[in-house]
């Protein structure tokens, strides 16, 4: 088993996203981004516990960590688990398809494997927007000081959710299973609808504070 | 002096960010959001050298390449500079003002100090606009089975000159010459004109693709 991908330093994540390699991609990317932006809001909350200005809301910011933590160690994890299901999906293309049976046992794998490689960005794109919903309560409540943080925030995890969008996307293209892709498309439908109002809305919040 | 942020492991780098440590923050995301949309950019161009079916654009891609690699490193370091802008910024702040002497002295500090923090979010942005001007034509010439990538690169880079724009925008706010704040404030607007007409653009011609 090869090192995990968040074990690597970071220009060696730079240097094998850049490389042609199969894996890691716009997908692990997306989870990234999502993670990027809940230890921004992590690093809010951080900066607020403590703080005599803030203590009013310090129960308020607890649990505000407690999601932003929880939700930045499942992102975490799902940058790996893309990496999985894609090496997974490169190996059972190759699978021979020279009979009438090898073909049949081909297309259900490939089946199986794409609905995995397209449930990873699904679970990015809903931590994503659970991300994104952190960021009015931080930005109203949290340290000023480091309001441009949340700023961040919002912007990568509104970058993580619509890139995972697209490589679900990708993956819905070839499956064959109707069902599953309609209620996919559902689901991710249901996920991006308002979040680029929501991202305007913190955005200009964050720039009214600045 | 310590470790390179870009030496270190992924996961060391979203700890740290989620910590209540003062760097790093917002603007080391923005630099590296940029690298990641830059790297994706170069993943896309080198799973199109030296494919026989996009023999006809080699030549552009190639280029498109060296732009994007070029992009990505700059992005790299911009990202360690913003730790040591803003460490240098932090001292600075520390500075005794109990005489009048100490209290010019640590403006004219703060003044040098802010305004080269501001500078590298701008530099940042500059990028991330060179990064987004890539995507067209690598999402019109490129590997067409990679082109969601194209699409998160162009979410990452503007995700990345917005996170900037917010950090170099924290920064002017402080500054007291107002020639330098306005000239600084127009470039500023200048990058973030049109960019997201840009991206939503971008994003339809790559899902138009799926």
């Amino acid at each position: 088993m090869s090192e995990k991908l968040t074990e690597k330093p970071v220009v060696s994540f730079l240097n094998e996203l850049a490389s042609s390699a199969p894996a890691p991609g716009g997908g692990s990317v997306a989870a990234l981004a999502g993670a990027l932006g809940a230890a921004l809001i992590s690093m809010v909350n951080n900066l607020t516990i403590g703080k005599e200005k803030y203590a009013s809301v310090q129960t308020d910011i607890k649990a505000l960590l407690e999601k932003s933590e929880s939700l930045r160690k499942k992102l975490a994890d799902r940058l790996e688990e893309d990496v999985v299901v894609y090496t997974k999906l490169s190996q059972t293309m190759k699978m021979p398809r020279d009979t009438e049976e090898q073909k049949n046992a081909r297309a259900k794998a490939m089946d199986r494997d794409l609905k995995a490689a397209a449930d990873v960005p699904l679970h990015v794109a809903e931590a994503c927007v659970a991300v994104m919903e952190l960021c009015r309560p931080v930005a109203e409540k949290g340290n000023i000081n480091a309001v441009s943080d949340v700023g961040v925030g919002i912007l990568m995890a509104e970058a993580g959710l619509r890139s995972a969008a697209l490589n679900v996307l990708i993956n819905l293209g070839w499956i064959k299973d109707a069902r599953y892709v309609s209620e996919t498309r559902n689901k991710l439908d249901a996920l991006l609808q308002g979040k680029p109002a929501l991202r305007d809305e913190i955005y200009e919040l964050v720039a009214s504070k600045l």
